[in-house]
């Protein structure tokens, strides 16, 4: 593809209006708005950032292992285009061979610069060349080389280690994700270093669960340990289960994370939960007692949360490693999780009626089949008080994706039953890039609310203040 | 929430211009557009309002059994950020204690106005609150007494009475919905006062075609009774029906009005619907039966409707009453009604392989899944002359709903495959708003098709003029 | 319908910004990026322009049998509003008497010219009429005798034959669609006049792999004959489809087609599909057998394509013929085809797990279902480097459709995993207006990330060209 090099590279800049509206008056009007949330702390409570970073504190290896390697973004692309992705570094299961200069990664990488153009990893990605590296060449295999050094170079400074970048990033909270058989040991060592009430777990039950993950037994074995409550019939897996949600919220944790194929709530009674436990122990589970289960767990997980107080964040629809080879090759989140259609009104119902208007309790939706905004999402986060509809979330986490959204579900939903931006990522150093472009596409809606004179000037500026700080902290508030 | 109080309060006005796109030549087409549409007299053949509202024409109550109780648009937003429908005043089923404060109630209401910003909730009532009432107040908890007072002085003049509002409001001809076992006495009453041809009954059987519902067996009784012809079996109860219809005629109805939960209308032998509905009687239905049933009715009506020419409604796909407690409590229509992705092209297949190209049969359809438009409904409406694409309905009849109506349905079904603008509201003096506001919105479409040369600006009005007049006209005009 | 008389007909004209965006920068952006487009030529890989027009270069008949009879776009709407095929000279399957007074159905198409208002076709007649025909009168009742005539002189000039509108439309490459079951005689006559290059055949086995095709039978005696291998048997039909597949790479084919009811790909079995084979032989298959074998012989057809190098284009989710009366009057293609909401993540996982990484296969994926563009196929062409998605097909092949298209698709499978635009037609005149509309929209759609600074200038010049010839070009290009 010789597209990228065939055009005489201008320098890389950040234009100040970027993302903004076209129309003159409603880009004036979107300029003001955002400049009234563009330094807005940031909270991050959806994250994927792994604890060690901040606990560790350690430098980032280098600019491929930063920016490339462990971006499905990044290299799907790349390999939607014919790259292995053994030449991208990405590592083998097996620990076989995969190239391990990180330099020829990142040659691999500007050479299909243009292939990002209108994705939001192009946006992403320009904002830390230039805001976070100072970067001011546009990648190709000209410039990798150069580009390269001058990352490496900032990555040995010391104001780049991952502590120091939460002040720079402007970062009030950030939560990381954590095995509900996490120690959270890590998190014990920042609170002792002072950092408890800015980087925070959150409790993703996930791998218990689902009883056919290949880990499952193994980490049921591991919860009994961690909990000190025998895992070996159901009943103790549900109080190990409750005792680790006590441990997350005595470390500080506001939220749980649930990542489901479907968002079907319905309740088992309690003596086939536990035959299906029991039997999964045995390793004779079905399939669709698989997929039983998982319903079952996701509405005892809201029983316990109208309890406990943890914010449910359910985000479901997404058929994982859908090729087996590239699962079996390079494990999971390697860019194959498809979204699937996915059903919400008659899922959520069962978790609805028992606690969709229960004071303790609050749920936040993420989905990535964007026909459910307006369809059943909105009406749903419209009605209930215990539901808000989190933001566009992994694929529809971008400019076009994020204007969808509001134009879809602001009618039904209105501003204040939606989560604000929670953004999604383990790319550490794009969060800042996300938040900037999430508040650059609320002040271009509502700054053609404003223009079209269905929301006054002073009323949007308030509203995306909102969006961009108050509801993310008000919507993670652990409840009553 | 303090803030709709943390800046200070502009009055509140109308923009000449609202709702018209921002885009300054985009917009001086609009402009000229909405001015050959916005004095247009209103055709209302899809509303709510009780027909005993304009029989007896007394003044309305007040101000919040006006404009906040009645309204499940307004009150599911106060009800999603946590006030207890009972504290709006909403009725309880058992009689039970609710607020009865008007005054306090309209406080609520008007506390949580920041809460509608983006919603058509908003729009509504800002149009209501202006130019129906002369309000020049934004409503927040500092100006809700003024409002009310200003409100309730209005109502208590003689013009502001529902026949007289007829006038005001410049309705043409307004249709009521009445179930089919309405004596039509209040129709009768209108009739014999000069009213019979401005305000007509519409025929809604879904309490007799639905084999589960609670009132199912009093109301076929009823049916008998109305009817005076035995509704103890099958055939009676088709007859009875015929007879209704045949009423409803005679009294000016022009149309029928299905809300079924599916668009299925597969008939069933009549052997099968006779035992079903044997059964029904004994109180021995099966869930699958009145699905069944209910998709046969569809088709029965499509029958009669080929024969006398009633003009058919149909707006599947909403689960209504979502949350038990809560229809438990207050009734239905109490805003939790959450639509279903919703199937139409199999679904209707057998009604229009039987009256699709019947040069007596109309069906007119609504949804609330928008996915449909251009994949299923525009395609239909673009091939079968029975069909005609109804406004968009609604959590969709709202200014981005209505845009997205336009650009996904007229590319396959062009503009007269479609019924022009009809509302669906109980709220009536929010009815020339909504007018307005499609005249708008369709203003601002049409503009653009000008603007990017797709349409000349002739075709555009008289297109526009078309959608708000000549189709809600010919639309439900009875066929030969 | 009086609406198109009422207004005093300007002169009918093409603006040369017609079809991009309003705002001015946006606009001004938008025409030199189409500025650099519009004059490229045409790769037109999935029309359906019969080969004979090309072998036989015979003068089009007239200008109803060129534009109105023909073409299921126009007729659908004219029979939307009333009019009987039979008036429109569709012709009948017993041969029964239709309109054969090609200037009377021209009237009847004029007259209705109001219709398509907003609608693709109106855009493309537009085109037609001016650039191809010369014509300056819009169509009406009183100009239709006066444009008929003109077109009909057109139509005899030599240089309005098929093969010298090759030139006159800058085509450089057109392929037709040809029956699994095709000799190929007309191209290898196109070949011997030198034309095997520009004009190319496409291997379309539907008729074959759908087993309760009426003319199933006699078609699978015909791959017999044309094959010369006994297709009496599962493994001999296997062989003279492969045999086929080679007899159209020999003949220049670069591609199949293939329009099934479901995007199924489930292999079953050789002993299963011989057995099912071997009952529609006997013509005892079932309904259920009908669809597994169809899905099975998609996934045959990936497993050949692998090895043949055909790209393979899949485009599910039509329910063919909806209306039974009219199919059975007037057979295929009249209208009355209806998308249905179609799963692709699920379905094409089978094809994809087995060829979705083998650098032979390629396949293009079409939709007429929208939503699947941001949910499923967006995501699984960013991720497989077999796939391409296809360009908005049918109903979405319009201006609206196609902006949604980039809207919805770009942001995560980026630009370079589409195949550019592909028109899929059999009015051969309309080829021209198609391209140059999509050059349009896609001006329009790359201005706006230019105008927002989202892209640079040079950046969607570049974008635009490969979209326009670049990728329809290398996404054909047999594979390796």
């Amino acid at each position: 593809m010789p597209q990228s090099s065939t055009a005489a590279p201008a320098p890389l800049t950040l234009h100040p209006d970027r993302a903004l509206p076209t129309d003159p008056r409603q880009r004036d009007v979107a300029r003001q708005i955002y400049a009234e949330t563009r330094s807005l702390p940031i909270i991050s409570m959806h994250g994927h950032v792994e604890v060690e970073a901040f606990a560790d504190n350690l430098p980032f290896a280098d600019p491929a292992q930063l920016l490339v390697v462990p971006d499905h973004y990044v290299t799907r692309m790349l390999v939607s285009q014919g790259a292995a992705p053994e030449s991208l570094g990405v590592p083998r299961v097996d620990g076989g061979p995969v190239e391990t200069d990180s330099r020829e990664i990142f040659r691999r990488f500007c050479a299909g610069w243009h292939l990002y153009r209108g994705t939001p990893s192009r946006y992403w990605l320009e904002h830390e060349l230039v805001e976070v590296f100072g970067i001011d060449q546009v990648p190709s295999a000209a410039t990798a080389d150069t580009i390269f050094d001058t990352i490496a170079a900032r990555l040995a400074e010391p104001d780049f280690r991952p502590r120091q970048l939460l002040d720079r990033f402007g970062i009030e909270l950030i939560a990381t994700t954590d095995a509900a058989t996490s120690t959270l040991e890590h998190h014990a060592r920042l609170a002792a270093e002072g950092l408890g009430d800015r980087v925070v777990p959150t409790f993703r039950p996930d791998a218990v669960v689902y009883l056919d993950r290949p880990t499952w037994r193994a980490d049921i074995d591991e919860l009994g340990t961690v909990s000190g409550i025998d895992t070996g019939h159901y009943a103790g897996y549900l109080a190990a289960l409750r005792q680790r949600r006590e441990a997350f919220v005595a470390a500080g944790a506001l939220a749980s994370d649930h990542g489901h194929l479907s968002a079907d709530t319905t309740p088992l009674s309690d003596t086939v939960a536990a035959e299906i436990y029991a039997r999964a122990l045995e390793g004779a589970v079905e399939p669709a007692e698989v997929q039983a289960f998982a319903a079952h767990m996701l509405f005892q997980m809201a029983a316990m949360a109208a309890e406990d107080g943890l914010v449910m964040q359910i985000h479901p629809g997404v058929l994982r490693d859908h090729h087996d080879a590239v699962y079996q090759a390079h494990g999971q989140d390697k860019g194959f999780d498809i979204p699937v259609a996915t059903e919400y009104t008659r899922a959520l119902r069962p978790m609805l009626q028992a606690f969709g208007t229960h004071p303790g309790f609050r749920a936040i939706l993420f989905t990535v089949d964007e026909t459910v905004y307006s369809r059943e999402l909105a009406p749903l986060a419209g009605a209930y008080p215990s539901l808000r509809l989190g933001a566009p979330w992994w694929f529809l986490d971008s400019p076009e994706g994020m204007r969808r959204f509001r134009e879809t579900a602001t009618e039904t939903a209105g501003f204040w039953n939606t989560s604000g931006f929670v953004d999604d990522t383990r790319a550490y150093v794009s969060i800042p890039a996300r938040h900037d472009l999430s508040r650059r596409i609320d002040a271009g809606f509502l700054s053609r609310l404003v223009t079209e004179h269905r929301l006054t000037h002073d009323e949007a500026v308030e509203t995306a203040v909102v969006l961009a700080h108050t509801l993310p902290q008000t919507s993670y508030a652990r409840r009553p």
